[in-house]
């Protein structure tokens, strides 16, 4: 099916590859040339606007939005609008927070345009080889597009689940899930790094990879890793943040559900930026001074 | 190979079988007749005392130890030492605590009787079919059973790892990690039940484990209990605990490591063994009556 | 001076009685007959409606709004305005959501009527014989009336610090900071219930309270329910929750601000509230007996 | 009465200062000459060695010990023993860990010396000015200097709890609980300090300490040092720690007791002192790598 795929990042060049392989027609659209060029190198079709890719879609058109979630997404679904017709179907396969897509939907509904949000998950291999969706929106629309997101998803990686804004809180507590995994799994090998014995961090991790309990692709992918980087000693242990865990937190705290390691993967997460500047850290540390006269490391 | 094997239980049971599967030599010992007569239906020789054990197998014997932690496995390898001969590979393959391993150890080098302790991961499923085993101890001990093992375990999931104590601080370690990994599953299901979506939580997990990067053993596992009872809703919220967490916790505590989210996973455990007679909640209670007015709960 | 007092709970009861004991002349009013009653019964007026409120006192008028936060408050304060007059005062007093303040705030402004938001702590008892103010909002109102609000503070209790707004929110994050405090005081009085010394918690807390670096009246009003009833043996773990930790936590979040403790201390409360329904719970139970045939406790 | 001071720092500096203003006979020791030349300036008798100090005191002599815990407290006690003799009182008012603490008890014992192992709080100023002691040990060497301790100590400051071992263990919950304490405040003064109003930190703190809730004598400190230095600007945000919070969490693991907050006060100082070395941040930064491409801070 022909597909107009909007947003050629590393996830949106990956799915348009993918969608490629499964011999879709795909016409790519990203405001930057080097974005295109890269996709277009491939043989795929690029437009420069996203009005030349209403034009170079048949009706009903299906527009593909895989662009960051915000300003970017909102004001691309508004540009969208003015270039859709009715029974067309808009994609927002990004990461936008579900209150947001439940107000793309009701604009998207005033111009008869058919609506689904897609939660994206499986990084960009799972873009490229086989993704897993998570699906809200307009059943109708998901139905007929439904073959061309079996073809880019694992098997039984692709679900409809729920009206508009369903797929993207889907995605959003996936990833709250993700933060916790990946703590727990982080504070399991420091653990691992200073025990009283001296481990392969890299075999460690093979070995709970095959039979363990543990055994996941967090871990897998941890295990690469530290093969490639035995010890990590080249990053620095500053770890970046996008908002689903703190929205994932959000929600938990609107619907009264204690969620304390998802809360604590975030904090961890927000401290590691923080560094020596940690406002509470300085607080403390300035009441132990107060009380006991102990030392501050001072500036 | 020929394995005296000690301790019948869950774990003990489908290890033998494994390991008879693979044409190995299984006799059995268990202090309970039931759990002997047991393994004995499905044809494995079983004997009545570790004496009896010990002149059934040919020297150099292999006695492998699948017993509870703590007293039981100690008073076991006191007696095994009483029957064993030099050059005899003795195997703790139980939960038992690092420390104490590093004793017993001790113990069997003080008999001249090889030592090995074996963490052994992937629940009683992994033990039928295909373990992860994790192990410490004596490396030439090792190399001699070396084939058995790898039969009895999945493809890598088979890791000599270091000296005696190595293989149990690592499945200590797992298991914290695996507490982590577990209460964030908790988490994420509890906010998608409450969700403002109504969602089928089996899907969801389904959905989840094919290309999302939460895929994970535990997740398929928590599936399939979701599709057995939705809502799981005869059962109640109290967890049980063995030991492992919690010294994984004092490891990171001495290491001086910070393990919120796996600290957090077994704080959770044990508050839901405490229900309302959790202490430190009594007194916020009686804090708010205290200040505010605040009605309490009474008996 | 001559103050419209509106909620006569708990809170306004106590206020009342204060302002009276410094000779202001207070004219309560309550949706309540019996909350009316209660006060008459003091020898103060009240009266049965916000118009008969407004009659009643001379202009510029000065209304002091304790009333439960959410609905309630927003109610009063639009019915408020019907009856008040440019230049008069509105005070909101209760514990309302800072961003509701703000819109609150600026209805006010609508009408020509000068705001205050007030935070108060210090409980039932600081409300009668000295509370803690936090006041934001209308400076040159906030001075007007400054001497009846020193009149029922404490010395040093009560403070401008901004804008409208600033009051609540400041009241908000000092509730964040009680629940830590209280959660870390449980913590440790748990601790102590079932050390290996056998303590009376109640002379413990006495203890404390006299020159150690954790007195506090938090603290002192523990040692008194402790005192009243030695082991809380007939109050239930289960806490209440108002709304203010949540919204610092909301804060938190928007602020990048970790606050793990503030957090912690929240979920141990919404915890509390479910006991064995708590639903992570019940699938980290249900995972253990997955994996390892672990009994798990049924209805 | 007579009174043999060893460990001549910041707290036994002090407390040797309250002694003498109670007209007690303080005679001195340290290893450091100059801290016996510090108190000596102030007309304070000392003596060069232990040896000496035995000689200088009456029977039954009381030898208090102020002495940093662990190595330095062992050797000192073992020391003091061989000078003492049977019916002389040993006070071990450092913070020992209480299992030290009882085998020093039967050490002492076995010598016929009594001993009192003494929790210290109140810092510096309350060493100086009217300390917090918890005290365990023998009761009858208790009531022989109870007139000393009630002088040094604040009014109900000053309780004898148990036996050997409970005045330690008591201290070491007092400091978890204060740990808990701070890490509140931290947080709850770094919410206010990125608030959407501009608050004046210190004076939000002279608020709350007068008629607040959440008044205490850190919030006292926390608002001194920051009207010294407003922001903490020179202070870096890493945070020391002695091993009282680390021992209270072993009790807590040991006694099943959940105590989150506790916890996760130390484990933010732990966090404090790794910056950006913290492994599980590492590792976490990795995996976002490897699934998404996401960028890591290099080295």
């Amino acid at each position: 099916m022909q597909i107009g795929l909007v947003g050629l990042g590393k996830m949106g060049y990956n799915l348009a590859l993918n969608l490629c392989d499964h011999n879709h027609e795909v016409i790519g659209f990203d405001l930057a040339e080097q974005a295109r060029a890269r996709l277009a190198d491939k043989g795929v079709d690029t437009v420069r606007s996203l009005t030349e890719l209403a034009a170079a879609l048949d009706a009903p058109r299906v527009m593909w939005l895989m662009v960051p979630p915000g300003d970017a997404t909102d004001a691309t679904i508004t540009k969208c609008l003015e270039v859709l017709e009715p029974e067309d179907i808009l994609i927002d396969a990004g990461n936008t927070n579900y209150r947001d897509t439940i107000d793309h939907a009701a604009a998207c509904a005033a111009h008869n345009v058919r609506f689904l949000d897609i939660g994206t998950s499986g990084g960009t291999s799972g873009a490229r080889q086989g993704a897993c969706l998570m699906i809200g929106g307009d059943r109708d629309a998901y139905e007929l597009i439904e073959d061309a997101l079996l073809d880019v998803t694992c098997e039984d990686g692709c679900a409809y689940v729920g009206p508009a804004g369903s797929g993207h809180f889907m995605k959003m507590v996936h990833n709250g899930v993700e933060y916790g995994m990946m703590q727990t799994i982080g504070e399991g090998l420091a653990i691992m790094r200073t025990a009283p014995f001296d481990y392969d961090l890299a075999a460690v991790c093979k070995n709970w990879n095959h039979g363990s309990v543990v055994r996941s692709w967090l871990m897998e992918l941890i295990e690469q890793q530290l093969i490639a980087e035995p010890d990590l000693a080249g990053i620095k242990g500053i770890i970046g943040t996008s908002d689903e865990a703190k929205w994932t937190m959000q929600a938990a705290l609107e619907q009264n559900v204690p969620a304390p390691v998802i809360a604590q993967s975030l904090f961890e997460r927000n401290s590691s930026q923080m560094g020596e500047e940690n406002f509470s850290h300085k607080v403390v540390a300035a009441l132990r001074k107060g009380f006991g006269g102990h030392a501050v490391v001072t500036k």
